[in-house]
């Protein structure tokens, strides 16, 4: 089974959580790089939106991913903020396409279960965890860092599942 | 006083309007151009995204617009459909930005007012008196287009009342 390169992003317009994370299911997975990247809250909205494509085009080209593993944003919560991070998520979207990169969109129920074993996991459980898969001396800051982090580690364990399952109900359909 | 040339944007991923007007207050006003960006529902929502980035970008190139108007999205409403009119929003603002052009986001109400003198106006009224200030022969289809160039009028109507007011509260400085 081939390695998976995964960019996770947080999306956010303050901050944006990215981070990389590398390996295949049932293998210790390895942190490529981790990050935040941040916009001035005063500044023009437009060119917040461009400054944040700027920065994950940047991270894309030199990092490579194979998928792109976005949270999705649902808009029932934190109405103030849920347009900002919309289109937040919509840019990281557009620059993972205009590489060519698939791009899957998590819940951040999924993450927290792929990663704590519980949906309803706090931050600091999510942080706690990634901290041990990714064998870290300690967790990563921002909240946002890791955050990015968890989505990437549960991109890897979620597809391969997805993957087990389309490989048992094409195995039964050929036993037939 | 120099003849502004505005590109309303109606922010959407299935259809998104786009008209562009030139034109000053006390003039009668041009229309430029009018159409509709249409993406496949049935599309990855990333390919979408970058679809609509591309047809924004062409027309931004093409038509030079001095100002982007977009609409501005409020998440209360048709909370189905907000994330991709949000995301949709973002992708106009980048590309506007990315060509140094200024974004200004009207409400639908303001809109409705700078062209039909009520904030509650309905779509076919928008849509005839975007005719008649624009002179057509006919309303313009779908209403997506019509919306966006009733963005661009209101840019134009009320970037002019903002100057004005500027240009007041100067002149009164001066006089003291």
């Amino acid at each position: 089974m081939r390695s998976l390169r995964v960019l996770g992003v947080d999306p956010g317009l303050t901050r944006c959580g990215v981070g990389i994370v590398e390996g295949f299911v049932g293998r210790p997975l390895d942190l490529v790089d981790v990050g935040v990247v941040r916009t001035p809250s005063d500044l023009d909205l437009a060119k917040r939106l461009l400054r944040l494509e700027r920065a994950l085009d940047e991270i894309v080209v030199r990092q490579r991913p194979d998928v792109v593993a976005v949270e999705r944003v649902f808009s029932q919560h934190n109405v103030r903020t849920v347009m900002g991070t919309a289109q937040a998520s919509g840019i990281a979207m557009l620059v993972a396409a205009r590489h060519g990169i698939p791009v899957q969109l998590h819940t951040p129920s999924e993450v927290k279960a792929a990663v704590t074993g519980s949906g309803r996991a706090d931050k600091a459980q999510v942080a706690a965890m990634v901290t041990r898969l990714l064998r870290l001396d300690a967790p990563p800051k921002p909240a946002d860092a890791a955050d990015a982090l968890a989505l990437a580690i549960c991109h890897i364990w979620r597809g391969a599942a997805q993957n087990r399952l389309a490989a048992a109900v094409a195995a039964a359909g050929a036993a037939r």
